[in-house]
């Protein structure tokens, strides 16, 4: 196989979709369901599509997908999304979505003619109505009706899903037959940049994704007492800054503790009344504990829940943890990472297998499908940002590899 | 004397100066330098002031003062200020003149007639233009004038204080001879609310300060690396959250093992996304370190400094130490306080030495007279909201109090 042709599409792809029809933004990549510039956007994967083969279709919110089969036989799925975030950059998305394009070409080109389906996930970023993997978690049946018609309101205009989905001609009431989508897929494997820096600190081209992290999000908010803070003696002070502090050095030792790529974060602190000569009345703090391994990231989140509350009651206050959402780790499937290392091999090209910190729409597929996920590096792991780099050379290389992965698992 | 009377008196002061003819809000206290309700405060003193045979003046930019023996001749100091700060209480300031004025009275009444000066200081709370302290500031010549005719601008409509002083009828141009409002003070005592909680924690209804803190205002910036809370395993992370914690936790202890009324307070912190899932790219947090002992606090300032910086490095980050402002100790004089003890211990009452964390005009007074201060409690500390409480039996008190210490100094 021709890599460098390979490098090459893809490249032109990119910048392509960079374009001034692709973005409403100046100076970042900004495309969201039921614009013109994501229409534009679904236009050119579907032309693209098309000229080697491909029927083109959506589902009744605007999934894209296309296949070189009927409907109803089996096929391989292949695909990510096109939305970017509302300041982001050109790769994150895209780039699957691309590299899935360059697996189809490739696969019509060598006369391999493998089945396959490509998908398109509508609003994995959520830039559009404010909700994450909407596409996907519409097809895997993990939202609710009232939520489409009531609760998910566009961040432009307040008006809801369901409206700006009929608006633009889809038929939100059929929401349920996403579901068939997924239909007669075989396997189902997602590119996406890594969004870190792991690959690049390692000096691999490659990450083998073998789960998902699961997350616990939560808020600690402590309750202290607001006092002068020149006034105020050391030994008479209620401060909410202490139990924090001592959470947060605690947190890290927490999660190094349970290892496994456990990781814990403090990315939120909001101080009340956060003036310089006061000791805050409270304070709230955020907690994004995550990893691929749920016994140990949830016992990291309660530990450290409880450390807080005991933190707090050692110095007289008061602290509550409330958890905002969670989510169980998703494990990748064993044959198609086997499939994928096999192939990786062969290259000669350094990889590892890794598990993705991030949340991914292979998370809503991997109910019904055995799933798997190719990482790419990211310069400096910059992503959700105009300033996003990967190397085109790196995606053609995850498009053989999945090529090859895919004729393997097929031919078995 | 009858300090059932005075309390009366006192109430009813308190009570006139909270009505609306004296404040620009409905739900709490807010006056400031030319405004009617500031305008209106004034005349009430002046109009109690003359009834017990003083002469009142203002000098050229608005500070208010009230002999009863004529300019040159020696007189003792009395007094606070009368504005507040915008969402203020009716005791902060206020109090003070009011227990000031009825020292007048009580001298006059008790037919000692003792030569007194009280002063009202314009904008202590810097509600009109922003600057604390800035009538004393220019009785002591602690501004330039640039300052006044550029640089402090009204926050109500950004006009200069120049401005402002002019059209108010003043003249902002002779402010230099606003230091001639000390000429002939032969000491000074201003009385004051606590705003803090050592007076009712410790169940002492007077304070006797022995000094006023001096401090340092700074900020510490920690630069770390933004990356994704989800996809960077712990080794990877530039966390800026960790060294903050750290320097957190080592404020307190060094704060506590400098003694002697050191304080060390958090009160802003601001990290940079601020998002749940983010790793902070950047975070700033402020530090407010006082102390009645200059060396003390300025070496927490110092070695806190260090550590923060030393803390970013061991986790290979970068932490800037960023001083705002400091300003030294102003010791009480030792005279005038032992004159107020033996006052305050013929009274039976329970008192205390103490020092004040907070900032007030007598820090400006100190410079050219000798000066104490007395406190009174204030309800749970709370002050500079208008839940602000006080009792005036405690004023009531700190006016004999006061009242026989300047007898006594006179006498001697």
């Amino acid at each position: 196989m021709d890599r460098q042709r390979s490098a090459r599409r893809i490249e032109e792809d990119i910048e392509t979709l960079a374009g001034a029809d692709y973005t409403l933004s100046d100076e970042a990549i900004r495309r969201y369901a039921y614009t013109q510039q994501y229409r534009n956007t679904l236009d050119y994967f579907s032309r693209e599509l098309e000229a080697i083969g491909f029927t083109v279709e959506e589902d009744a919110v605007g999934n894209f997908f296309a296949r070189n089969r009927p409907k109803g036989e089996p096929a391989f799925g292949v695909g990510s999304h096109c939305d970017s975030n509302r300041n982001g950059g050109r790769y994150d998305g895209t780039m699957g979505v691309v590299t899935a394009l360059e697996v189809c070409r490739l696969s019509t080109e060598e006369g391999l003619d493998l089945p396959l389906q490509l998908i398109s996930f509508l609003e994995e970023e959520g830039s559009g109505f404010g909700q994450m993997l909407l596409g996907s978690r519409i097809i895997s049946q993990r939202v609710a009706e009232d939520d489409l018609k009531q609760k998910f309101l566009a961040i432009d205009d307040g008006r809801s899903f369901w409206e700006h989905a009929v608006a633009a001609g889809y038929s939100p009431d059929r929401w349920r037959e996403c579901a068939r989508v997924l239909d007669g897929l075989t396997g189902w494997i997602e590119m996406h940049i890594e969004q870190a820096r792991v690959l690049q600190d390692t000096g691999n081209r490659i990450g083998l994704v073998t789960a998902i992290a699961g997350y616990v999000h939560a808020d600690v908010v402590v309750h202290g007492r607001g006092d002068h803070a020149g006034a105020t003696p050391m030994d008479l002070r209620l401060d909410p800054t202490l139990p924090m502090a001592e959470t947060i050095v605690e947190l890290e030792q927490l999660a190094r503790a349970a290892g496994e790529g456990t990781v814990g974060t403090v990315g939120e602190i909001e101080v009340d009344p956060g003036i310089i000569n006061a000791i805050a009345a409270r304070l709230r703090f955020s907690l994004d504990i995550r990893g691929p391994v749920d016994d140990l990231y949830r016992g990291v989140a309660h530990d450290i829940a409880a450390f807080a509350e005991q933190a707090a009651e050692r110095r007289g206050m008061r602290a509550e943890f409330t958890e905002r959402q969670s989510l169980p780790a998703t494990p990748m499937d064993d044959k198609i990472v086997a499939a994928l290392e096999t192939a990786a091999r062969t290259t000669g090209e350094p990889f590892i297998r890794m598990h993705s910190g991030a949340a991914h729409d292979t998370m809503c597929v991997a109910d019904r499908v055995p799933t798997a996920m190719v990482f790419v590096p990211c310069v400096d792991g910059i992503s959700h940002h105009p300033a996003e780099d990967a190397d085109p050379d790196d995606a053609a290389l995850a498009a053989e590899i999945i090529l090859n992965a895919v004729q393997a698992l097929e031919s078995a």
